[in-house]
């Protein structure tokens, strides 16, 4: 497992980087915008991609304390279990930076930025395929647990309509990251258990 | 307090109904877009608010559970300062959906939508100011615990230029919720000890 928070905190330090990257060239956007309406779309995208950093910037410190400490890695250890929550709901934001990415690849196609943003883009596209791997194993292995609210996209619900979703963010598959086979998650008792049944009257 | 957690649970109840109400009103800007671009740009709008409906639908349990049952309200609960926590990223939400509303206004102004979304957009405002009090109550109340990394928006931070902020996001003031003086919070004892901390050694 410890692979799997290596590999994590390589992926969350590559795309801080590109969410620096990607403010610098929103930067310009937003202050040279043509009107309020644009101004308000590229400050929006930048908002919130600072936000993303801002919880990358709270969790790293969290993998690396768990990296460098003998913390117990058990379905019972309910810090270590939002870890892994709060793990997956970056899984969800690394979808979202594609997508402002793909995005941004139509409005700066004719400038400068195109092939950074497109090397950006392919970057964060490979690190989303190896989050899913790592996640499908982590809840494999904890019942479940590692999978929070609103951790998966649109494109990859079964409840949702094909003509609501993108294709090309539909038909991809997360990469072998274990020797078991990938076993869809049924139930998950200890996310349950973690939530409403948490706050216990004491 | 309790008090705080009745409105809460009114207000995300209330931007729930506005969540499906705006998914409806886009969905059917996706099903018939002109091109990929715009199919991304709304289908992206879609999926961030239906990701802000996944996290209310885990959150608003834990509220009503906190409601109904005799829950120690301390610091010590480190349960009850998460939950704390996520509400204070549903401040985030609230402003987020503000900014989806705002740039709707643009694209729909001209269309039967325009007058809902309007309402949507002051109902939005309002419960902002409302959420901005009571986590500065809280915050007062247990040492600024209940300030989650990524629940403040670009437009309030204060070492971020004016010129990436939207100025009609800035100037606004949060409504008081208590009989206390309004007191900035200047350490954030609680919130360090529940982040690295707590994944303690066993």
């Amino acid at each position: 497992m410890s692979e799997h928070f290596i590999e994590l905190n390589e992926m969350f330090q590559r795309t801080k980087d590109g969410i620096h990257n990607f403010m610098n060239i929103l930067t310009p956007r937003i202050e040279n915008a043509k009107d309020d309406h644009e101004r308000l779309y590229y400050h929006h995208i930048y908002e919130e991609e600072e936000q993303r950093l801002d919880r990358l910037n709270a969790l790293i410190p969290k993998i690396e304390y768990f990296l460098e400490h003998n913390v117990p890695k058990t379905a019972e250890n309910t810090d270590f279990i939002r870890l892994l929550q709060d793990i997956s709901l970056e899984k969800f934001g690394l979808h979202n930076f594609l997508e402002h990415l793909d995005l941004s690849l139509f409005s700066f196609k004719d400038t400068e930025y195109a092939e950074q943003l497109h090397q950006m883009r392919n970057i964060t596209d490979n690190d989303y395929q190896s989050i899913k791997g790592i996640l499908n194993d982590l809840n494999q292995q904890f019942d479940g647990a590692a999978s929070a609210a609103g951790s998966i996209p649109t494109d990859e619900k079964e409840n949702v309509h094909d003509n609501l979703k993108i294709e090309k963010y539909t038909n991809t598959k997360a990469e072998p990251h274990s020797h078991q086979p990938s076993q869809p998650v049924k139930e998950n008792k200890t996310l349950k258990r973690l939530t409403v049944g948490s706050l216990k009257e004491n």
